[in-house]
């Protein structure tokens, strides 16, 4: 069926799941048509220079299914996600628009309950929902609720982050355990019969990132590796940057709880989303106080040195694995779950 | 129908109809759960502080249907959209994200179609697009193609433009004909058998704006009538500034197939949509000026005078009709064709 849908030129589910096919629909048809070298720089948001004043811009739209999944909902995933972004770029997130499509027929209830946790997470990171649009679409043209939300954040003077600054010798740090919100959402939509503890981990990270920046003025990239997970993250740093990555598997983070029902699944924790997690990549000799200021953050509590950059192998990620042997972390090769954010 | 699913407490296609029912969602719902003042002013956009930068801010979702219709289709719209919601901010529109929702299955050729309009588009507007995001959701969660773009402009030194600031003795300027967008897609999707010469309107009203600022520096309100109309969008004024406003139905601008049909269909061209049009109320003496600034703009050649803002009947739209009577122009009360815009 991908052969047919391929033949026939339309898009598949795989152009949306963050990893390889996606990668190609920006790189070989929407950036070529837009032509313009902020956006060629494939960061999480863009860095905007406006009067002397340095600014980041992003955008994310959410179309998780469920709406409501344990630890959160399609609201608090649309502020969190735009604020990590705009974090991530080394900002202050400000200011934040919301944007919502509603199928006609959705519920005023699950409306009001969005919004009450649209305003509880734009409160917690510190934020404020400035303008907006609504549109509804006839019953059918769309699956409940879709959210747009885009931000602005501040960049302060000397911070200058992107997936290009990698350098060999820098320390690769993930903030905490991988894979709780794609395994989350999995588990609701496949209607497990077991019950687990596990919940996602949408959380905005932009307070963390104040900290790491403070403690390490050093750190040359973060990233949150939402769709695509990890593995795909780390490889969209490798190529940027022009440089290898080497990880260390047994220093991975995770649950196990999610590790068991990853491997009850057949499911790779290292391509699974992540909604409040991020990858630092800082030079060595401030890893530590790096890795200190995300650990005395609730967000960062697990926080640990997963690998490092390394001259060899260029835009690739090399995994050691816990049985000592080594394999290649490509990107996400197909799509894992659609619907994920 | 639609009493039964007022009962059951749902979306209606009229709460995206930008007239009463969805004046309420917004007042009652939506604002009440952000409490943000900056959101409660109800401006086509929002205007920012940032260390001595005034920036407006604004966020526009599509989900037109026909994608591609007589003079243009969805990409261009998105970009003209937020361009004109910023440039009605009196700022100078600089930079767009743009996000994409796609439907599985929906036509790589397409969406080239539409990534080269809105590259045509930003280049004639003068804007780059810097970020963006692309979800894919399954057959049938959406239907084809659903855009959103937000963008941010600069806004001069001396600029104050808002509906609140509209004062007695203002005058009302309307840069062009009505309905001709509202019109054009309705007619695509009644798949009506007559054939007309009527397309969309839609434009970047930015480079007009400026000359109008230029020339008339005590323009008080710029707005654009897009979903509900030219009726709407003068009740909305009228409302934020607490002031009545009077308009002459002889002066309004329209063409005569868009009349004609409008007639035929039993549609009041006061309520259908416009996407390359602009509201101006300005200081009366100045008004000539800023007249003039539109007629010599591609996009304001038939610009007209259409009423005053008044001391009398606050908040509310009188129209002196054609016949030398008086009615009320309420704001829009249905939906009168849903995905417009």
């Amino acid at each position: 069926m991908k052969d047919d849908a391929m033949k026939e030129n339309v898009i598949l589910l795989d152009h949306g799941s963050g990893g390889k096919i996606a990668h190609r629909l920006t790189t070989e048809l929407l950036l070529p048509a837009l032509d313009n070298p902020l956006l060629a720089q494939l960061n999480d948001g863009a860095v905007l220079n406006l009067e002397g004043c340095r600014l980041a811009f992003s955008t994310d739209t959410f179309t998780v299914d469920p709406i409501f999944f344990p630890g959160g909902d399609i609201g608090e995933l649309a502020v969190n996600g735009t604020v990590n972004d705009i974090a991530m770029c080394g900002a202050k997130p400000l200011y934040l628009s919301l944007a919502l499509i509603m199928e006609e027929g959705f519920s005023l209830d699950d409306l009001k309950n969005i919004m009450t946790s649209i305003r509880r997470a734009a409160d917690k990171a510190g934020v404020q929902v400035v303008t907006g649009d609504t549109k509804v679409v006839p019953k059918g043209a769309a699956d409940k609720i879709f959210i747009n939300t885009s931000g602005i954040g501040i960049i302060a003077a000397g911070v200058d982050l992107g997936g290009q600054k990698a350098v060999p010798g820098d320390k690769v740090i993930l903030s905490g355990t991988m894979a709780d919100h794609g395994i989350t959402v999995m588990l609701q939509r496949q209607d497990m019969a077991f019950e687990t503890g596990i919940k996602s981990d949408t959380a905005a990270l932009n307070h963390m990132v104040a900290k790491i920046l403070d403690s390490a003025p050093e750190v040359h990239v973060l990233r949150d590796p939402t769709r695509g997970g990890v593995g795909t993250t780390l490889n969209e740093i490798a190529r940027q940057a022009g440089v290898g990555i080497c990880i260390q598997e047994a220093a991975l983070p995770i649950d196990p709880e999610v590790a068991g029902v990853c491997e009850l699944l057949g499911f790779d924790p290292l391509y699974l989303a992540n909604e409040g997690k991020l990858l630092c990549v800082v030079a060595a000799d401030q890893a530590d106080m790096a890795l200190e200021a995300m650990q005395a953050d609730p967000c960062g509590r697990q926080a640990a040195i997963i690998g490092q950059v390394v001259p060899d192998h260029p835009g690739r990620v090399v995994m050691e694995t816990a049985i000592g042997g080594q394999r290649i972390v490509d990107m996400l090769a197909g799509e894992q779950l659609p619907r994920i954010c």
